[in-house]
């Protein structure tokens, strides 16, 4: 349904003048006076994002805004303020809404982000927690999935895979990173990964009109994957595949001309290491190189919306 | 739980020097380089915003927009744009969203407003809808709910009563009204009526640390109202009290000093009618004057968070 709606929306929502980046990116860009305004939303809800009565509320609330200002990250765009509106139910409400302020307000604590209001509700339904972030582009400019062109280096930061087992609520956003790349580095496009590595990485292609050549053993997979590979579940999935096509790990995908992807691995200037793991080609779609330099068509993997 | 809540937050959300405007007022108002940024934020959900089955869903969406845009013409701010956030049942969810989309984009196209992009799920619970409007300040400042001083007179917009008749949904944000007042005439303080009349006016009086007298035979009584007050139903009453307290009339309150209220008024230069209900006293809380001078106290009446 949302995928259907999507391709809707995108031929319903007009072009507009005051666009420098319309809906469809990490953000879209508001032309301003003085710095252009970054904006995007995330909202959350009780069954999906997270399960009431099993997730602690402090992680929920600093999830909800942690996606926002991974989504602000992945445009290099420098964090402004977060409205938050939350529908709660009327039985115990107020204390779901503390523990998830506490934990959105320890976050926007971190990066000095005040919270401009927002509208808080009760009813019978689930809890929902809905953020918009307002962001600022710097002088360096902002950057998009669309961009990367053929000879570009794929730089990651992390590691991939098992966020379910914490990560996809405690990472960290890549905002302070971000701004230090775009501060002294040129990078041609960039997102986050949400849905999955894999999957982030087409979209990025797809952007761009372009493909990209993936060099399995160079990703960086998380312990956290191979925690879970070896777990005794059903279905059984390598770590490798859970890099691939997990998400929510919240990193982010660099798309780099080569002398300075060269510049960018030298430095390591970032405290989160910067990973090659391949590099964009004319021809669409994604393959997988191994270690004789053998390719096959590696298949996009991820949430799907 | 909703107040008590409002009263936690406001205890734990900390200042900002970002803020030239806190959270509390019809928006928030952030620095910026150039204009400042005004943002403000609604979320509708299904049962008490609008029920599922009963209400056409371009009126929802047209509404959800709607009410963020009156917040934004409280603050005497021009609309830049807003993002839209839907969580939507699986079943008949696409539906809804194209139905709610062309109500909102259609008043949308009406303020030449783009939207900026949101988030689209589907989940088994009911329809929520969440906006958030961004706007600008002018060269001529914003308005906040704060500002009254005693023997400033209060105008207002329109006429009151009744709006779960219809005008709930189909209400003209007073956008054009505002930047039209803020350019010609000093206001000192202003609020939109959503939660009703006379508690909205409380709130102005809180805000400002005053109180206010109204003439119940000045007050615009909407045809509405008078049609509602006729209806055979439980409980009945008076078209003024629904004047008073209905809400969701979308009208403008106005601070006005008294010279300005003058020249305001023998002008009238907006399409809708600016009537003159009353004026602002030292002496905290509401009164109700009538033709004789009278005075009684007036219970602030509407909905309550």
């Amino acid at each position: 349904m949302e995928s259907e709606f999507l391709r809707w929306l995108d031929r319903h929502l007009p072009e507009h003048p005051r666009f420098l980046l319309g809906p469809g990116d990490d953000a879209a860009v508001l032309r301003w006076s003085g710095e252009d305004c970054v904006v995007t939303s995330d909202m959350l809800h009780d069954g999906t994002d997270f399960v009431s009565g099993q997730s602690d509320w402090r992680l929920v609330g600093r999830k909800a805004l942690a996606v926002n200002l991974s989504d602000l990250a992945a445009m290099a765009a420098r964090p402004v303020a977060a409205v938050v509106s939350l529908l709660l139910p009327r039985q115990g409400g107020l204390q779901i809404a503390k523990s998830l302020y506490e934990g959105l307000l320890a976050l926007a604590d971190q990066f000095d982000l005040p919270i401009a209001g927002g509208d808080t509700n009760s009813w019978d339904g689930p809890v929902v927690i809905s953020v918009t972030a307002i962001g600022k582009t710097t002088e360096h400019g902002f950057w998009r999935r669309r961009g990367a062109v053929a000879g570009d280096q794929i730089l990651v930061t992390g590691s991939f895979g098992g966020s379910i087992l914490g990560r996809q609520f405690e990472f960290t956003p890549r905002v302070h990173e971000a701004l230090e790349l775009a501060t002294r580095y040129r990078i041609h496009a960039a997102t986050d990964v949400s849905d999955g590595l894999s999957l982030d990485l087409a979209h990025v292609c797809q952007a761009s009109g372009c493909g990209a050549e993936l060099h399995l053993d160079q990703i960086p997979i998380s312990a956290d994957a191979h925690r879970l590979a070896a777990l005794p579940t059903t279905p059984q999935q390598a770590a490798l595949d859970h890099a691939l096509g997990d998400g929510e790990d919240f990193e982010l995908i660099l798309a780099v001309p080569a002398e300075q992807a060269k510049r960018l691995l030298d430095d390591q200037p970032l405290e989160v290491a910067l990973t090659y793991i391949g590099h964009f080609i004319d021809q669409p779609g994604l393959w997988a190189v191994d270690r004789s330099g053998q390719r096959r068509p590696l298949i996009p993997r991820g949430y799907r919306h």
